[in-house]
């Protein structure tokens, strides 16, 4: 088991990552102060309810605390402030205080969803965190919770920190193949904005990863951890060097938006939109390897890295207009300027940007 | 103009009190940091948009500000998820961003829903708050902001200090009179809380404050303010000392809760509960003044003091146990032991309250 600490003075709080390590739940909720006398509420999804509720339910009842489990549909729609006040209607009918504690079992959109239900409800009680996906690697580290408005995602939220994160390993293996190489396309993220060596052992062990071997899984899942929560601990409430964790993500959610929030997947998104930001940095006069190698790790990982030829360009380019990072037809963006670092550019022009969407449709 | 400061470290701020003093909203807003080159949303209600709406407006964009208003329903029934979504949707258009500022214009209702648009809006942004009723001297103190689920009121919030309270006592004047006398209850109930001669001061005054006589409510405001904030500086999460802030609020809510919360105003319900806590603190063997005092008073103010005849003794025992002060057989309860200090009991037995309740039905 691998153990690893967000430091964020007062909040700070510990991530355990290993396979199996749901069998120690009970201990692992003691040690950190979830008490056995308010009743837990566990919200999950349905994907997820089928293969890991039980287990975590019985163990938590074993161990001795009152549990509710609340089931949400699969899917970004739950994460809306309807779903919001259904959970807030189990967890009142459950008789939940302010000593209780709501567990998020599931992706990102449950980690979300739950995560603001725990930040909101009477005004905000205990979380905690069993992250099932990979991409949760990224969503379980830094305290945003939040949930959809019609209009704009996440635009309703907080920031609020669990008490603790178990990252079970062996959760992983029920979860779809594209969604394994959907998370893994943050991992690759956070190894290009901060570490060249990690970036080189995510090229090399890539197999490994999509197969879910469990040393190699662990590992990325810990450093994927680690360069998340320095970037956040250095920067809690986003004012400043948090934004680089946007890399690849201005295209990546204009894509997403474009193609409907449904046929991209978030990481798959994102990849495209670090192949973008990394032929920016070539047109900005930055080694031309950047691009080769952001480009052949995608690959390896079986990302795309093309723009679907069917997304109209004009639509993208004014679904990033709508982005907050554009201003005064420059764009913000996140550049970088070696495998391993990028730097926070405010003068990339709206133009080149469009070229680049263009050439990203022709990417082989 | 009387000026006080709720203090809180980092995040303390000013509240201003003076009649008129919305004619200097541009300055003030300009002195605290308010920024002129983001959108501001003023949220509003139906009644106080007809007396006070037109006039915040023009004097904001006179001063430079960019504003939308956003008017909903007056009534508690504004304090719902849904109405939530809708001022959100209303930001979102006008365009708000990290550095705007949600304008607060109105009674509890308007205060606590906007607080929390505030507090959620991208994770958090700046909030003002200009009260126009006097209950609002309390809500205004202490950043509690919520909404209500249909199961319970105020469950989904958050702590969210306000930038500033802009208190301008000409405002209350289109204020309906039953609103003022409810609005006063608070302010009693601040006296009796922590200070026996603004208690007193508040009896010699009460026709002055029932016909708003402006020295006497600013000073009342003034001094209402004081007390909240400094029991809310000692204690800003709730975690102790802040209970004593719910004198009469344990028989009060259970009264607004059987009377469907219509019949009954809060202040009304709560100056009831007082009476309660008083004859409570007789049969604890407290000085038997504290009752004669603390009813003379509330009556003097042309506050009820009795329980409606037609309210169900079991439908309201039944509500209190419901209230989360409630444990096994006896209640935690907010006790005066002389006018002006009170104590919490965690040892008030549900007997004695039931007896309480029946006395306060004969009361005259
Ligand atoms: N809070 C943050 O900092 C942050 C960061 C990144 C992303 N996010 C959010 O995370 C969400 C995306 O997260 P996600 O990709 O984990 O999505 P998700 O939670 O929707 O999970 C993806 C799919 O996998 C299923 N699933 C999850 N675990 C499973 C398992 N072990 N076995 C079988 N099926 C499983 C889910 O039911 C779902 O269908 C988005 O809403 C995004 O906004 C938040
Ligand atoms: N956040 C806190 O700490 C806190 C404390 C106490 C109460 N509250 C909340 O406050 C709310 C009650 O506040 P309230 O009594 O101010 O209610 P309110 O906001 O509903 O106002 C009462 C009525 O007066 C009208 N009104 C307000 N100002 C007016 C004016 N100047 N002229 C004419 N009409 C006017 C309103 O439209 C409404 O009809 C409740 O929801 C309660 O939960 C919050
Ligand atoms: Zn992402
Ligand atoms: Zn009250």
């Amino acid at each position: 088991m691998k153990e690893l600490t967000v430091d964020l003075g007062e909040r700070s709080y510990p991530i355990y990552i290993g396979e199996g390590i749901l069998q120690q739940i009970g201990e692992l909720f003691a040690k950190h102060g979830i008490g056995k006398g308010s009743p837990l509420l566990i919200v999950t999804d349905s994907h997820v309810a089928e293969h890991h509720l039980g287990d975590v339910v019985s163990r938590l009842e074993e161990a001795g605390y009152t549990t509710t489990s609340y089931t949400v549909s699969a899917g970004e729609k739950s994460k809306s402030l309807s779903v919001l006040e259904d959970v807030v209607s189990a967890a009142l009918q459950a008789g939940l205080d302010r000593k209780s504690t709501v567990v998020a079992l599931g992706g990102g959109v449950v980690g979300d969803l739950a995560g603001f239900v725990a930040a909101s409800y009477m005004r905000g009680i205990r979380f905690v965190q069993i992250p099932t996906t990979i991409l949760a690697h990224d969503s379980s580290v830094g305290g945003k919770v939040a949930v959809n408005h019609p209009l704009a995602k996440n635009i309703i939220g907080a920031f609020h920190q669990p008490e603790l994160v178990l990252y079970d390993t062996a959760t992983l293996r029920t979860l779809p193949d594209r969604e394994v190489k959907a998370g893994l396309s943050e991992m690759i993220k956070h190894g290009l904005i901060w570490d060249a060596e990690f970036t080189a052992w995510l090229e090399e062990n890539a197999q490994k990863l999509v197969s879910l071997d469990q040393e190699a899984l662990q590992y990325g899942l810990y450093f994927g951890c680690k360069v998340k929560s320095i970037v956040v601990s250095q920067d809690e409430k986003e004012n400043g060097l948090r934004a680089i964790l946007n890399l690849g993500h201005t295209i990546g959610h204009a894509l997403e938006a474009v193609s409907g929030y449904n046929k991209l997947l978030h990481g798959e998104a994102i990849s495209i939109g670090m192949v973008g930001a990394a032929k920016l940095a070539i047109r900005l006069g930055h080694p031309e390897h950047i691009y080769t190698v952001t480009k052949r790790i995608l690959q390896a990982f079986g990302l795309p890295v093309s723009v679907p030829a069917d997304l109209d360009t004009d639509a993208i380019m004014n679904a990033m207009m709508h982005d907050k990072k554009f201003s005064e037809g420059n764009m913000i963006y996140i550049i970088p300027t070696e495998i391993g670092k990028v730097e926070i550019n405010k003068n990339v022009s709206a133009a080149w940007v469009r070229e680049v969407v263009e050439q990203l449709k022709q990417e082989v």
